[in-house]
């Protein structure tokens, strides 16, 4: 969904009303520039494009691009031009380029990099993935506790332009241990002549640079914070990470568990990026492992053939019975693994949780277990068998959700992940249960006529 | 998960060791402090505790706290008391007071607040719920044109100590019309005697009262904002959101798509504070129709009944079957439901999502096929039913994907909520599928036997 804007300047583009594409671009937002190049098919075009854009908004513009769209641009512009958009970047984009490109253009942006951002690119690159550290830019200013307010603005004048982000001013000592943090707010309202050690807040909250990225995500929440340094294990200060970059730790998190959840193997890159096969890698490996243990409920029918010989009508209740054991399940897991994601339930409450399911599978299974009965009498003329599966619906779903409960909470209590070890497992584990109760209940109730 | 330094105060606070506590709790995040009042049991020490607090923070401890323990002191305050917290309060956190609270406690809130946060709150209630409207804060500082750069920083010093976010300063003309902004950044860095007008930045992106949550959080997370501008339909600035409740959105959108996904109507409380009774309500609905629906597979078992008591082994494939659709269909509608959700995929990608999936079913399908054959040749010694089954499977991996990328699509194009419409649904319509599939095949291969 293009807006007619960007239609406009396409157009232009195409028809070479280069003055006319100048002005346009200037007047809008760097995303909505670096948003054109997704349209643009030939390369030449788009170099011709970039070329258009004036020269201190180049690098920013480059930073909100695609990764493909970058990768186009690297490959043609002249090691001029690519010095200039690297000069610009901020850390976090360029360590973010450097990990997304392919081999030869990161040894092209690499050659083209100044001695210290290679050196610092290469110690940023060390922080495993999902770690705090991953996350860091060092765009950030630093003052000394000894400064007036005075002096520290100065400060600020001097070096802020080029940092991320100058709200939150970080103080720090001559072994550059994090002493305290003052807000840009607070320097402008405070006394000109006051010491920067007088009025900076010395409770920090920090993290450590090896921190997942999902605790950093709780800790913004948590405190309400807009930028968060990260110190190393002796409190020095190493970076920042910005609250921009947590929205997508967020969304990226939750992508994660929405895939496990479906027994999909996450991926990194955006559906429409990934090639067929790397999809059906992600795939294939839960759906073999369920497919195989489903096989268990399958040899569990094998096991009463007698009892379906006689009466035949006992397996069409199966389809519904797996069912409604599988739906009850996921309901009950998806809440409990959700709720731990977001902290809202602990290991501790596991008997409040569990007791509360087991009143819920109650009610849910006598109301389902109710219109059963009243379907198949009317259907079948039948109380015994709609009694038979009437009990099964009780205990199956009593027992799935309990299941659903314990599974996930097992799992964080064994240090693996809730997500990817209890919900593709579970639907599988309730058939096979849902199958077991029904017929037991069928040898109690039916034994008679079978 | 408590930490040391909170168990401590509160073993001091227990022993009344109340110099000790007033100490502690003076060096503690609000945040921290908040939390300490979730371990407090009865209301008098709750109160006792909050009235050690020292009284410019105490309003600030009271906004991080969860609800019941707002409600707890809100209670028993004195009048006076409670007057000096609601002067302190940001508005938003104000209306999410007032929107929280049982309907005495609103009165007693509303008795106690001024005039003027009266007014405001009352306008402030009337945005419809997920709308942008209702994350809003008037907590911002606007500046004329005309100011010059050291005018306009008077102006802030004079009004920004109240103000939730004095980042940016917002541009209005005496209509409030949203002329520009500026970031107290660029006011710091600029010559002091420069026009406000001459360095605001006009491209201002804004948001209207009434626009989705959810749309919100896509234009802070696609412009790296920290700050929104909300705007009435005359362009006039009626508030600000801050990105620390985007990241709630954020979450909160998550957690309702994973609701919708596992057959959960979502619910506005956390697990553990929502009644057994609201838990069993928000989940029959979807169970009730799944389990109407999963009737339809058990009809059509009842339809083949006779190849059913002739080969009574082809009922334990039914479970397998019927396993590895649903987990096929789900696999692709959870990808597809997602992308969507993050502007990843949309409608007009149809053709290249659905030809993606059948690629990608083709291959799992023929990989579960192999070795399914292998496994019923070697356990029965049957190739036409190994066969049957095999390619039962092909086609019913391929019949679930497709459906897993038709439906949530056509869902959002009739304008319907994927997560709702497609995914409780489709693992119902597979299984009827896989069952139909399987005894077309059955009829086909094995009908001389039967």
């Amino acid at each position: 969904m293009m807006t007619e804007e960007a239609q406009a300047v396409l157009r232009d583009l195409d028809d070479h009303k280069f003055a006319k594409v100048k002005e346009a671009v200037r007047d809008m937002h760097y995303a909505d520039v670096a948003e054109l190049f997704e349209s643009i098919e030939d390369q030449e075009t788009a170099v011709l494009l970039f070329r258009l854009l004036p020269k201190d908004t180049a690098a920013e513009v480059f930073s909100y691009m695609e990764s493909e769209n970058q990768e186009q641009l690297l490959t043609v512009l002249t090691d001029k031009e690519l010095r200039h958009i690297l000069d610009e970047l901020y850390l976090d984009d360029y360590v973010d380029l450097i990990e997304e490109m392919p081999a030869n253009v990161v040894k092209r942006v690499l050659k083209n990099s100044s001695p210290e951002n290679r050196k610092l690119i290469n110690q940023y690159l060390q922080y495993p993935e999902d770690s705090a550290g991953s996350l860091m830019t060092n765009e950030y200013v630093y003052l000394k506790q000894t400064l007036t307010v005075n002096q520290a603005l100065a400060v600020i004048r001097a070096n802020g332009v080029d940092k991320e982000t100058i709200n939150k001013c970080y103080v720090l000592d001559d072994q550059h241990h994090l002493d305290g943090v003052v807000s840009l707010r607070d320097l402008i309202l405070a006394d000109p002549h006051a010491r920067v050690g007088d009025i900076m807040r010395t409770n920090v909250i920090s993290v450590n640079t090896n921190d997942d990225q999902e605790e950093v995500a709780k800790m913004f929440s948590k405190y309400d914070m807009l930028s968060m340094p990260v110190v190393d294990r002796e409190n020095r200060l190493v970076g920042i990470i910005t609250i921009d970059d947590v929205v997508d730790v967020v969304q990226d998190e939750a992508t994660e568990d929405f895939e496990k959840m479906a027994g999909i193997v996450p991926s990194e890159d955006t559906y429409l990026k990934t090639p067929v096969f790397t999809i059906f890698k992600s795939r294939i490996m839960w759906l073999m492992v369920l497919m195989v243990s489903a096989m268990v409920s399958g040899a569990l029918i094998t096991h009463f053939e007698g009892a379906i010989s006689a009466l035949p009508i006992l397996v069409s209740f199966i389809p519904m019975l797996m069912g409604t054991g599988g739906n009850s399940g996921s309901q009950t897991s998806t809440t409990v693994i959700r709720s731990m994601a977001l902290d809202e339930i602990e290991l501790s409450d596991f008997f409040r949780v569990w007791w509360k399911e087991v009143r819920v599978a109650l009610l849910c299974g006598f109301a389902l277990a109710v219109v059963n009965y009243i379907r198949i009498v009317l259907q079948y003329h039948d109380c015994a068998v709609a009694l038979t599966v009437s009990l099964t619906l009780i205990v199956t779903v009593l027992v799935a959700k309990s299941l659903g409960c314990i599974l996930p909470m097992l799992a964080k209590k064994l240090k693996l992940d809730p997500a990817l070890m209890a919900s593709p497992m579970l639907t599988t584990i309730t058939d096979a249960c849902s199958i077991l109760v029904f017929f037991i209940f069928v040898m109690a109730i039916l034994g008679g006529r079978l």
